[in-house]
């Protein structure tokens, strides 16, 4: 029998991981009487504590902005000042510092809209803002975190449309990986590997959702979450900071479209986790980072329609992740869903 | 200020993972408005298709088991044979082969018992069919992860108490990841890390959960899961199928003790993930494994009561795993309910 990879099972590799993840394309079939999720539409509601106004738990204010607003978390993971633990000399139980600080992004006023349905401009603002945080917070911290967490199903707390921000004084385990096997490749090959990567994607097409001029996204050729995808640049952009003002522009229309193909794939307000990565800040702004190019992640939970997503469970846990669905078909699935049309608006 | 890790800000390393976990003791405190998660009970149901006599939607008859029943998946993400696919050149597209078989068990002919409250005996014969299916499914296949999701929060999609093994030709890259660390460790100390492990463990007493003559529960020192557990032999065990009869018969007075502990802690059926790592098998049986503790490990996702759990989202996803409550502190928690008395069958 010929080898049909949306058909048969095999294994991929994540070269920016250094890990492998088993697709199983036939096991879509199976009927599922699991868990249903609820995924609900964002209602206005202008007593939100994150619309302007409004007073929060902890008794503050938040004020009267018209575009986007940054505070730090009310109930932040980490602090910029803690006491350090001491050495540890057992290789067994060793303790490290860690400082920083974690901010809330409220992407606009009214808490009944999504970045699908957001003016482009309006997007821009949040690009320029999240740029903003990277270059203060990217003075004193390693490594600065943007990224959002959005719907219930995602752990979100709060509907109102915003982000996160959370900085540290070390990178996190996932961008060390990166760094290093960029690292690698840019040693052997002499060329940054995502930019070697988006070439390559825009010559085969199949997992290619979206581009432009600045930007191209993907369904990575590893991709572990049925429609997780990646937003990649077509020039060498190391961090978010470094894009000029049409990089800014388009990556908003790319993000636009984007999310409108989510919230029209299963006619939801589409939940995920997601986030930019780019080369790390603090101590290495004076260092080389050729070998890193600036990126966005979207891994969205969501299988089959609104109410079945993809549990990463037992096996995902205790041995690796494992997908139904092949990045190529979820690409198509993608690609043949209006960027344009938002369902909420139709009809 | 003096560090104190049970309220201040810290790193810790997990030596089988090589990565850093971030802990947040001081977070805790902040209010919860986000998804309430539903934990039901498992109800008696002699019409569920796991149930002896009853007819699959596959149209095969579950035969009239009486104690344990071991069965083909209906929907495998491994098939024993699939073709290749061809070798791949390229360094970011890397296709490998993956074969396996994967298989239900289940636990006991009735849909309304959990391992809580089953009679040792019956845990016994579970850990017995455990051991015939890793001999069994080992000789063939590399790796056999037997593993359980239950709960609907953690995908599963039957109430019936059960579990799966997913067995491939190939060791996944969490086992993998742990070989190489285990093995690591072995050639410096010459000591299995694991068994230097449960030593420090009991000596410092302040993670242990439970133990008795031939096994410890801890709730491990890099645990990520708020109520993480991980159950070790105090002797040399490489794989399941090494135990002796003693083992076994501790092995399942303990995991009664613990599940017990478990459903009381928020007085619901308490949902996990839960697997067994030993070492490898298949074309691994012949070789020196002496740096292997075979171990198993419980991923449970309650936070604060049978309605919060744990989101490993955003930051977690994109940076690395994040908890709030110390293990100490769960240690503790867990320490103090009963082990004996379950609630379902108080008053
Ligand atoms: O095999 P099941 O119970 O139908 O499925 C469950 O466990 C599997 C193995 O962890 C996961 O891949 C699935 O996402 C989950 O829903
Ligand atoms: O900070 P939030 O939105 O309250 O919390 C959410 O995101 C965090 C960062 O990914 C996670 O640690 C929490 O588990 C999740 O509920």
């Amino acid at each position: 029998m010929e080898f049909r990879p949306t058909e048969h099972q095999h294994q991929r590799w994540n070269p920016l991981r250094g890990e492998w993840i088993l697709v199983s394309p036939h096991r879509l079939q199976r009927p599922w009487s699991g868990a249903q999720e609820e995924t609900a539409l964002p209602v206005a509601d202008p007593n939100n504590p994150l619309c302007p106004g409004v007073t929060r738990p902890n008794g503050i204010r938040t004020p009267d902005y018209e575009s986007t607003y940054v505070f730090t978390n009310d109930f932040p993971a980490l602090h910029p000042d803690a006491p350090e633990p001491p050495a540890s000399k057992d290789p067994l139980f060793q303790m490290a510092p860690a400082k920083g600080t974690c901010r809330v992004i409220c992407y606009s006023p009214r808490t009944d809209v999504t970045m699908g349905i957001m003016a482009v401009q309006d997007i821009v603002k949040i690009i320029e803002m999240w740029i903003q945080e990277l270059l203060d917070l990217g003075k004193r911290f390693d490594w600065v975190q943007i990224f959002e967490n959005r719907g219930e199903i995602m752990g979100c707390s709060n509907p109102h449309p915003h982000g996160q921000i959370w900085a540290s004084s070390f990178i996190p385990n996932e961008p060390r990986i990166k760094d290093l096997k960029q690292r690698e490749y840019f040693e052997e090959h002499k060329t940054p590997m995502l930019l070697d990567y988006v070439k390559k994607e825009l010559e085969f097409k199949e997992r290619v959702v979206l581009s432009n001029n600045e930007w191209v996204v993907v369904v990575p050729y590893w991709a572990a979450w049925p429609y997780e995808t990646m937003v990649l640049p077509r020039t060498h952009i190391r961090r978010m900071s470094d894009m000029n003002h049409d990089q800014k522009v388009a990556l908003a229309h790319i993000l636009r479209q984007l999310l409108t193909k989510y919230d029209n794939l299963f006619k939801t307000i589409f939940p995920f986790s997601m986030g930019w990565h780019g080369a790390p800040t603090g101590s290495n702004l004076d260092k080389n980072v050729d070998h890193w190019v600036f990126h966005g992640l979207y891994y969205p939970p969501l299988l089959r329609s609104a109410t079945v997503k993809k549990f990463m469970v037992g096996y995902e846990m205790l041995c690796q992740g494992q997908r139904d669905v092949t990045p190529e078909t979820a690409a198509s699935t993608l690609r043949n869903v209006s960027a344009t049309d938002h369902y909420m608006f139709k009809d």
